[in-house]
């Protein structure tokens, strides 16, 4: 056995990160601007600074290289649940008959935090920076409930008001979750509600209507226009959501060095909005855009319901459906894309993030999808191993790293496998249940459906000429 | 701000105690044995050993003060998530307003165990001793499913086969912790089943029968004795489960030295068999009995639906209502109490453990209880203010430091209080949902209810003269 016990590497509160990676600098093609969804022109500064806090909209364009992490923000975060465990799924290589040190599988533990995710990692941090401009509300979308319980904690302990627009599918299939976020003293509706222009029309139209996020966030942003106290805020796809998702990569970094591992083979993350995976693999990817790490393969893991890298297109696009958010330069399936209702809710995004599209368009990361029966299948294994049952979504990656393990094992290489455990999944028993039962299904998507989604009349035309 | 930052005392996964502390020959009275309630006698050891793992019955009657930790178990409890944090509940002495070192909260976070409570302590342990014994089956019974869980938890790690009998009320009410057993590879029956002779009686009467922790027991038991490869496995009461629960202390004691702490002056965990209690509280009793630590307070937390230790009297009781489990000694309520569905299930036993009542008995430790609506406020005020929402069981013991806390600010007086964080209380957020509706009732129970339990001519008679 090595110097590190048994396969838990620990850091103490002193260790959390002191600045966040901001990769805008080091990008091989420079990124593209949030474009105003009125006029088809580059937000104002002005603009952006209504709709989020003041800080956060610096960060989204800064050049700086590192951005440090306040004092008070790094309290509260040791305070609460960082630095987080990274460790060795010993459990997992010994059911995958991967024995030795040859194929080390390592997963960054996210799963602690006091909302089962990754996502209190921004809350925390938009929460600060909002209570920092003297905002007194916060207002958000939520699909599976993750980001909408993280806000709500996050505002909970700066003591904002949050506002959570709940996609209704979610907020009947998981009353948990919107419980979680009324103990935090949060206001959940379930979306489209009736209490925003953007659902009314959905709402009259059907009041049991299921919503999708690209809805939900139309009503949140306008929810966070009607006063000049109230910001929104998003739990992915920015470039600052990223950015504050980067400690998990910076901590990882440490914590393999500690254990004597500079060089990973191969690091692995779910794709949603893509923030998650762009808080372990940034790092990770600079030091591969900066040639330090040359052969280092970087996994982005979507599912086949909603492939928006794999299968979408590198276009303009609305950020929500009723066109109110900022219009993005991204992998997308369209604006108007409703994916299947896969029970990993946090992926069912039409967009990537922009900078997950730069990096994906350059080749510094890939992009890889499963179905929805394979990667529920990838998680009962995790948990009768490692004892901890994963998320739908975060089972996207356990079920690329057991796939990575296996073809290194077929290989005869040495591999050093690292993903991020980006939730828990006490909140969707109800997928296993579906899977032990017989009743979990695949969703196939027909290149169809996707062509006709993306090339729907309504998507924006932007002229890239003026910037 | 001391050397601690901001709250948070981590110990490295190599600092998992090497031993736990065996308090039965310090106890200021000897204790008293199991009685086989066949034959009023005290169970030979080899009829203790049909029932449960050969070294479980070992350290049941040990009189050694320390007893080792196996090295491989610590290997396991250090790879899934011990050590556990030590947490200064500095949001909730905010709350509370009170400022200042004065008057310092603790909480032992032991929530952050893959299943979310302090149960896998015991459970992995006696997973463990049966692997060695060569058993290839254990079988439980579980109240609201964190002992279950725990179970099936540890279990699968050792490819144990795990039967558990799940109080029909809570397998209902519960369907969460019923599929993460499931998914653990778990069976799973809603108690009083068909399946055996115990639950059939009831169970032919009402196939409805909410059941209780009594005749889960009963059949759990029942199920043990058909083959000698199956042994019963117990989450509370019993010495060596507390035994095994003092790693908690053990822990909690190191994270206080090493941040200047060597006299805490209240120690608090909530009673419902008495383990989590008595895991943070044995080491520290111990202390008390042998006058290291004199003016410390140990304090139980029960609640008023079910208050063995506060209402019930120390007598002689079957430890399961079909009189198949052993006799022992402790206080209780009666072997046929039923109590109120409150939503703390794990605090709905009858009895406590005897290592309890014997400290109890001499003054060691008091006992104290709550209402329902009580300690749920409690718990939302922890949840705003610190961001972990708590089990309704822990919620005793977070309602008894904040009482303790406002004590010492009214008479100005310099506490450390310490409390253990039994559990989280993501599958018992409908006590939450109902209490934010006004749902939520307390339940007396009436002198009268508890003296007609008590003086039930079943109670077994013991003849103390031969022993």
């Amino acid at each position: 056995m090595s110097d590190y016990f048994n396969g838990r590497v620990l850091l103490d509160p002193k260790e959390v990160p002191t600045e966040w990676i901001n990769i805008l600098p080091d990008l091989p093609t420079p990124m593209t601007p949030l474009i105003n969804p009125m006029n088809g022109k580059p937000a104002p500064f002005e603009m952006a600074t209504a709709i989020f806090p003041t800080e956060c909209v610096v960060q989204e364009v800064s050049q700086e290289p590192l951005i440090p992490i306040p004092k008070k923000l790094r309290e509260i975060y040791a305070r609460s649940y960082r630095p987080t465990p990274l460790q060795r799924a010993l459990g997992l290589e010994k059911a995958l008959e991967v024995v030795g040190d040859d194929i080390q599988i390592f997963y960054k533990n996210e799963s602690v935090s006091p909302t089962g995710s990754h996502k209190p990692n921004t809350a925390l941090a938009q929460a600060y920076y909002a209570k920092s401009d003297g905002i007194n509300e916060l207002v958000t979308e939520t699909g599976a409930g993750q980001w909408g319980s993280a806000l709500s904690f996050g505002s909970s302990l700066f003591n904002i008001k949050c506002t959570v627009y709940m996609v209704r599918a979610s907020f009947i299939q998981k009353p948990g979750r919107k419980i979680l976020m009324r103990s935090y003293n949060a206001e959940v509706h379930a979306s489209p509600s009736r209490f925003t222009e953007s659902g009314k029309s959905y709402y009259n139209e059907d009041p049991d209507h299921p919503g999708s996020l690209g809805i939900a966030i139309s009503e949140a942003v306008e929810h966070s226009l009607t006063s000049d106290k109230i910001r929104y805020s998003l739990g992915s796809v920015l470039n600052f959501v990223c950015l504050h998702q980067t400690i998990i990569g910076q901590e990882t970094k440490i914590q393999l060095r500690k254990i004597g591992i500079t060089e990973p083979d191969i690091i692995i993350g779910c794709m949603g909005g893509g923030s998650n995976f762009s808080g372990l693999a940034i790092p990770y990817a600079r030091d591969k855009v900066r040639d330090v790490l040359p052969n280092l393969e970087i996994i982005g893991v979507e599912p086949r319901a909603c492939p928006s890298v794999c299968k979408g297109k590198y276009l303009w696009d609305y950020g929500d459906s009723a066109k109110k958010a900022p219009i993005l330069k991204m992998h997308t399936l369209g604006h108007n894309f409703i994916p299947s209702p896969i029970h990993a809710g946090g992926l069912r995004y039409h967009g990537i993030a922009p900078i997950v599209s730069n990096l994906y368009n350059k080749g510094i990361i890939k992009a890889v999808m499963h179905h929805q029966l394979e990667v529920i299948e990838a998680g009962l294994l995790f948990a009768k191993s490692e004892g901890i049952i994963p998320a739908p979504e975060t089972n996207h990656a356990v079920k690329e790293a057991i796939d990575q393990a296996l073809l290194a094992k077929e290989n005869n290489e040495k591999k050093v496998i690292v993903f991020n455990f980006s939730g828990h999944g006490y909140f969707d028993l109800l997928a296993y249940k579906e899977y032990m039962t017989g009743d979990l299904e695949n969703f196939e998507l027909s290149e169809k459906k996707i062509i006709a989604s993306i090339n729907d009349a309504d998507m924006p035309k932007i002229d890239e000429s003026q910037f």
